[in-house]
This record gives C-alpha cells, sequence and structure tokens, in this order.
C-alpha cells in the first residue's frame, strides 16, 4: 500500500538513491516501507507544476475549491483503519489520539471549504467617486508546507496550513516529516485522488519525502515558491526564515516554533485549591507526553511556604504518571539531553522523575525548581525541554515575578491562575504577558488549541517569525493572500462577485 | 523658528557633531538652518522613551488617540505659510504641491483619527461555547518610521506611515529625510504639541535628523524597535529589511521602493486615439517632474506603423514639457546618471529628450525606445529611472508582450489602455499583469494614488518588502498590529469594549 515514493504532481516518482525508514517507538523497531528522498530533479518538476497549476488554480471559484477541500476531506476519512494503524505505528500514539486528530483534521479542511464556499473571505471592498477602485485578496502562489513531527495529520501533508493555502488558491508542495512519511503518503494520495476528481490542475499539490535538511532548503530557495508554512522547532525555523529572507526576492515565512507557554499562579489560587491545581498541571504536563507546542513548560509565582507544598505536590503527582513513549527515539534523546541540560545549571533543583524502570523511548516526567533570580539571569534556563518538563521558578515577589515576565521571550501562551479576590491587583501582570504572548488563557491550561475565527495560535518571536498572523482557525488564510485593486475596470473584465 | 536639532521625546536635543543643511534646488543654493544628526545616546534615549511611553499609548482609548491626531492635524494646519515656504525652499516643489500634499496629509489623520474613534477596527471575534475566546488586534510596539524624499509631508514626518501607527497605539520614531529636515521639525513640532495638549506620554513621539545611513542603522538594530515603514529605493529599503531580518528577534519592514509601472497599449487604442494618449502620458511621465513612485517608467505594445508614430508623437510631446527642477541636486545626478546608463546599452533608441538649456538641477525629459527582444534579455533596461523618464518597448507580436509581462519584477502599478473591442482579449494581459502587480488602472494613468479603503498601494518585491499589505488607506493599520486572543476571561478583567 505505502510505496515510499513522492507524488511529483500526479505522477509517483522515486528517481533518488538516498532512502530511509520510519521507526515505531513503542515497538523500538523500524518499519517496513522505504522512502525515497527526492531529487533536484524531482524538486524542480513538483514546484514547476505548481508554478503552472497556479495560472488556472487562482482562476477556479470559491465553491470550486470547496468542492477539492471536501473530497479530500472525505477520501481521508475513506483510509478508516489503515490511516490509524500507520499513524500509531510511526508515533506510537494511541489509537484514541489518531482518531482525534483525524478528525480534527477532517474539521479543518470542511472549515476552510465553508470559509471559501462564496467569495466572501477575499474581503471585497469597493471605493471612490463612481465605485472606480475595487479591491480584494488573490494568492501569493505556490507555498511550501513543512510537516510538523507532533501532529502527522492535523499540521502535516493536509493540515491547516495545506489547507488555508489550497482554499486561498495556492499549489502546494508538502515537505513530508521523514517520521511520519508513511501517514504522509496516506494522505498525499487522498489529497491526489481528490485533486483527479474535482478537476483540480496537475501541481496543485506535490509531496516530497526527505529524512535530511537539502530538500527543505532548496524548496524554500526555488525562485516559483512565493510562501513558506513551517511547524517546529526554532533552530528549523529560524534557518528557514533566514533562508527566505536572504533571497533575490524575499518571500514570507509563517513558522511556529517553540514555546515554553509560562502559567502565573497566584498565592491565592495555592492557598484555595493547591492540590486541584497541582493535579491539572500535571495532567496538562504530561498530556500527549508533552509533544505540544503549547505545553506549559514553566510555572512563576512568589515564594511561600504554599508554593513550596504546591511544588513538593506538582512533583509527586506529575512523577506518578506511567511513562510513555515519544514520538521518536530523536525526540526522546533530545528531551533527556535537554532535560540534562537544563538541570545541570547552577542552583536548579530536580524536585521529582518518574523512578520505574522505562522502556526505550519513554519519558519520564521531571518537575524542577529554581529561584527568579536564578532564572533571571540564565537564559539557558528559558529554552524549551520538549517533552513532559516544567520548571517552577520562585520569585522572592511580585516585583520579580514582573521582571521575569517582561524578559521572557515570545510565546504562543500565557496563563493566569487566580482568584476572584486577585482581579483587582493582575492588570501589571495581564499587561506584561500580553505584550509576550498571542493568547491568555485564564483560569485553564494552554493545552488544547481550539480551531475557531477568535484563536489565536501564534505570537511574538520566537513563538512564530511574524506575530501578526495565526496558524489556526479561518484567519490562518491571511498567510497566503495580498490585496489586489482593480482601477477604473469595465463591468466585462471584472471577476463575476465584483461586479 | 527652525533650530536643527532633534527631538527626543519632549526635549530639543543637538549633542552631536556632525551636521548639514538643506538645499533650495530652485535657487540653487544652500538653505540656512543647521541640522545636527541625533548621536547613539540620542537615538537610545529616544527609543527607551518610546518602549516605556508604549505601555501606557496601548492603553489609551481609540477616542483618546483620534484627539491626538486631529490635535497633529490643526496644529499642522496652523502652520499656515511657514510650512509651505520652507517645504518649497528645500524642495523646489511649488504652491499648489505643497498645499495639495498638506491637505492629504490632513486627510490622512483625520482619516484615522476618524477609525479608531471607536473600537471596531480591532475587529473584534468571539468564539466557543460560552464565548470562551476573545480576540483583537493589539500594535506592536515603537515603530520606526523613515521619510520619503519625494513626499516631504504625505509621507514623512506625519505621513501616513506615522499617522498609521500612532492610530495603532504605537510610538513611532521618524527619520527625517535630510533633504527636508526643516520641513520635518516643523511638523515635528507639531506633534510634539499636540502629544502634550492631548495628554500623551512622553516618548510616543520622536524626531531623528541624519544626512547619513548610521542613525537609521542603529534605529532598525534596537532591540526596543518592533516594525519599520520606509518609502524610497529598492537598495535603501532592501538594506533596511535585511538588517531587521537578521537581528535576534527579526521585525517586520514594510519599505515601499521602486517600481517602473508598465503601461499597456492596445493596437485599437493607438487607431482610435493616438495623440489623445500620447498628451495624457507626456503629462502623467513629468508629473511632479516624474518623481512618484507611481511614475510610468515602461511602455509595452505590439510594433506597428501606428505604434512608431505613437513613440514619435509621445516623444516630441513629452520633450516639449518645461523642464523644472528635482527636488536635489543628487536626485537630478541620479536621473542623469540613471537615464545614460540605460541609454548606453545596446540596441536601444533615445526618441526625443528636451533640447533647450536648463537651470544646474532642471530635468530634461526623456523617451526612449527598444524592441521586445532587446528588453527581455536585458534586465538593466527594467531599473527605474527615478524621474521624467519613460521607456517604450515594441514588441514582435503579443506572445512576446506576455512574455516580458510575465517576467517583469513586482510593480505597484500595471496599467492598460484598450478598447472596448479589446476586452474579449484582454484576459491573458489581465492575468499575467495581476501576478506581478498591486493594482491595475484601466484607461487611465498610475500617477495619482486615492487615499481610500480600496486602495492597494504595494505589491510583489521589490515594488514592497510584504505584498500582503498595502501603504495607503486605513487598511495600512494592518501592518502595525497583531491578532491577540484572552481565553475564559472574566468580564471585569476584558477591554471594556470586549465585555
Amino acid at each position: 500500500m505505502i510505496t515510499g515514493k513522492n507524488y511529483i504532481g500526479y505522477a509517483q516518482s522515486a528517481n533518488g538513491d538516498t532512502t530511509y525508514h520510519t521507526f515505531n517507538p513503542k515497538e523500538n523497531a523500524k518499519n517496513a516501507p522505504t522512502f525515497y528522498e527526492a531529487t533536484t530533479q524531482e524538486i524542480d518538476s513538483a514546484v514547476s507544476l505548481a508554478h503552472k497549476a497556479f495560472s488556472s488554480f487562482r482562476k477556479t471559484s470559491g465553491a470550486q475549491r470547496a468542492q477539492f477541500l471536501k473530497a479530500i476531506a472525505n477520501e481521508i476519512e475513506a483510509l478508516g483503519d489503515t490511516l490509524f494503524t500507520t499513524y500509531m505505528s510511526e508515533t506510537g500514539l494511541p489509537e484514541g489520539r489518531a482518531k482525534g486528530e483525524c478528525g480534527r483534521t477532517l474539521g479543518q479542511l470542511r472549515m476552510f471549504a465553508a470559509l471559501v464556499q462564496n467569495e466572501d473571505w477575499r474581503n471585497p471592498t469597493i471605493s471612490g467617486e463612481s465605485q472606480e477602485l475595487k479591491q480584494l485578496l488573490i494568492p501569493l502562489g505556490p507555498v511550501v508546507v513543512f510537516g510538523a513531527s507532533n501532529f502527522p495529520l492535523a499540521y502535516s501533508t493536509a493540515g491547516g496550513d495545506t489547507a488555508s493555502a489550497l482554499a486561498a488558491g495556492c499549489p502546494v508542495i508538502v515537505k513530508s516529516h521523514p517520521m511520519h512519511a508513511g501517514t504522509g503518503e496516506l494522505v498525499a494520495n487522498a489529497i491526489v485522488k481528490a485533486a483527479k476528481d474535482t478537476g483540480m490542475p496537475e501541481g496543485v499539490f506535490s509531496n516530497l519525502n526527505s529524512a535530511g535538511i537539502e530538500v527543505g532548503v532548496q524548496l524554500v530557495k526555488h525562485p516559483q515558491v512565493k510562501a513558506v508554512g513551517f511547524t517546529g522547532s526554532i533552530k528549523g525555523g529560524r534557518a528557514l526564515y533566514d533562508l527566505a529572507s536572504q533571497r533575490a526576492e524575499p518571500i514570507p515565512v509563517f513558522a511556529e516554533m517553540g514555546s515554553i507557554n509560562p502559567v502565573i499562579i497566584t498565592q491565592n489560587a495555592l492557598e484555595n485549591r493547591s492540590a486541584e491545581i497541582a493535579q491539572t498541571y500535571a495532567d496538562s504536563i504530561t498530556l500527549g507526553v508533552g509533544q505540544f507546542c503549547t505545553n506549559p513548560g514553566l510555572i512563576l509565582g512568589v515564594a511561600s511556604p504554599q508554593m513550596a507544598e504546591f511544588v513538593n505536590d506538582l512533583g509527586a503527582k506529575t512523577a506518578s504518571i506511567d511513562p510513555y513513549c515519544m514520538l521518536h527515539p530523536n525526540i526522546h534523546n533530545a528531551f533527556e539531553s535537554n532535560g540534562e541540560d537544563v538541570l545541570s545549571q547552577n542552583e536548579i533543583q530536580l524536585v521529582a522523575s518518574y523512578q520505574g524502570d522505562t522502556e526505550p523511548a519513554f519519558a519520564k516526567a521531571k518537575i524542577a525548581t529554581v529561584p527568579g533570580a536564578v532564572f533571571l539571569k540564565n537564559t539557558k534556563l528559558h529554552q524549551e525541554v520538549f517533552g513532559p518538563f516544567s520548571l517552577v521558578v520562585q520569585c522572592k515577589d511580585e516585583a520579580e515575578l514582573l521582571d521575569i515576565i517582561e524578559q521572557l521571550e515570545g510565546q504562543l501562551t500565557g496563563t493566569i491562575i487566580a482568584q476572584e479576590e486577585d482581579y483587582a491587583s493582575l492588570s501589571p501582570i495581564i499587561e506584561r504577558l500580553q505584550d509576550r504572548v498571542g493568547r491568555i488563557v485564564f483560569n485553564g491550561v494552554p493545552t488544547g488549541v481550539a480551531v475557531v475565527d477568535a484563536m489565536t495560535h501564534g505570537g511574538p518571536y520566537p513563538a512564530s517569525t511574524d506575530s501578526r498572523f495565526t496558524a489556526v482557525g479561518n484567519q490562518s488564510i491571511k498567510r497566503w493572500v495580498r490585496p489586489f485593486s482593480y482601477q477604473g475596470f469595465p463591468k466585462e473584465l471584472l471577476p463575476e462577485f465584483l461586479k
């Protein structure tokens, strides 16, 4: 069923000699299919087909693209257990997660189909005496989408970036994530079938395999590529951003990158419901083995006896949760070494870590703590440890807490856990936090990103490369479009919906 | 009246030793006031004040900022003849232009005041069961605005970039354009007075002088600067874009840069109204001595006897227009040398140039022509000659014309001059042109940019550094804001208008 080949438009192709395999972290064994890295020629063909497809794809009506998106959703849905089995074999994630993420993916495709069913999303605007000027949003051109390691479906091959770009009228070339290339091929198959069935031009979609960085580098540098979507590490996202901004014609890169998602807990909250907060956060920190970009990696509060007790309780509760395998041994190794790196810093204290034996790629959740003054001075402690790890920073007073918030790097989310009696004094925290994040959660957890219009999934650098956009929800389509004005046009020459 | 000093917040300051003068190109003499370049310390102070001002400025209501913007407009209006006299002495432009540009500037300030009078511009959005998520647009932080040489009022100190950034709640630091530093100081005075009178925080605005590039470089690299607006040359805009994208924390740069604004004329149009088109274009090419970013620098058509006649007629009409002085001897020198550079290329033919004697900084308008095949091969011919210069490209057939459009660099505008009988066959031209420009003008001239909602003043690189935004009209405020979401917030803690 899985060929390991690239999709160059409608054709499967495997001209290269470099091959790789995906890995089952739960069984600690590589999966059978052999994947073929795309060659320079295959990359060129995919981009060239996308460039050609753009000239007709941009002219399709929103209703036609809606049909295409709905057909993709239906084809993915029809994959059924084949998809889930492959997904699980390439990630170690449980069936419930596979099905949940698939539902989210189908929902996103159908949401963008509904958005572009008519042309209102183009924000048609008419101005001037005698309606001289007519403006609308038009697509940028071919978009390269990099699949995310931690969302093989919802932020990869047919995920949010692909769905929003196709909805906008931009052909998409996916650089498949090597950890789940089989899942990627199944979804690519579904997209290609849907494209053929709904009469889309060949090249509207291609799927390129690669285990290294070279394919991605060539794609981002290609003159006919007009924008890039990426979800992953700061290092990876920044490298692509740099390549794109150094081009003769710079292009926009929307990279959603790392975040430690600070959580501020007030003294009143600890005095009223410390045990409940500890349980909620032990669950949030270990949810999906901590492999979410909104995982709470940093907890901030003012030092007190209640805080000391909370830290121990959070540690005990987190360390008591059964380990589970991470997505890939490489991700597990990074979790271990990044954790060790943080724990080797001065004046940091490991509060608790799971104590039993585990299987090879299974992560032992950890809680550590550090005084505010130490955290302020040592930016190594601000770095993300991707996985079930959280650092509790105990500040000497609220002034130090405010200083820390002000000096934090940009974040996807910030969370405030507080009591009603705190409301009157929360403004300084809210204002400083608002300046550093894309979303503030009140008395909740940052994990869980609703796919709705009012969602901001993005934030000041390095949470994203451009805080003016969001990666989730209908508004994420704005990343791939630009305003365009017709001036003094005769009706006959305007698009139907502008007449 | 003009001190030559910088405005660092509310204080005038001249700590540096580097000085310069502005120049009256009409009288060929330098103006009296001495201007003091901002020092590194003055730059730091201005940015530090802006950073501090942001924490309170961002909390002002839209209605308060509207008061501020209207007060700026009133203060500029009150400058009256002092402003016009200084403007004319620093640009050589006539009084009518000074007054017209002033009116545009006041109009823009009042337009943004009207926009932010209530908070609808923030696009408040509510989603989720029990309205969990509430999203709105918030300001990015301090913005650096580079004054444009060719619009001392409308795209400089209190021009569109400044007005839109202040409207959004972003403090502004202006890097004053050295050619009209006196005009800049008068306007800066007006802004500072308005800021004081309407109770704005000190640092909401600063004005820095500089004749070289160092002040601009330091501003763009400053960690507390969060965005940049620029209008000027490709070389200048690209240098700032590169600096901004190489920062540890990259920031958005909206640079509106050069454009040759292609005009396509059909054979039918030439057969019907060649003389009228020639007159319209001779006027558009020489309007404001060709010193507009939307000046038509390139005219395209299929070779024919009528085209040959049109070229000669356009040349004769353009060359018969009395020369007038350019903004500055440096701009005149660049016009001369860039024109010579283009005219020295192979197979290019000078059709006509003004033949009389002129005063030193006065520009002699020129029309040249070249075969399509030569233009296609030689990208030197695609470069902007800023001033009253236009190149007519005579293509061997429509296929070559389409090739040329497809291979053009990004442009602010494209224009189509056609007859009704052409309509049925214009699609290939319109589609290719749409891909290369921000605005298509039909049977008109590209010069003249209406300040209205449906205006797109921007376009694919190098017309701008980010085609997803416009520099003119209400929508230009989107350059300086980002979406932000409140999740699960109690009503008491939400901004008034989100409750």
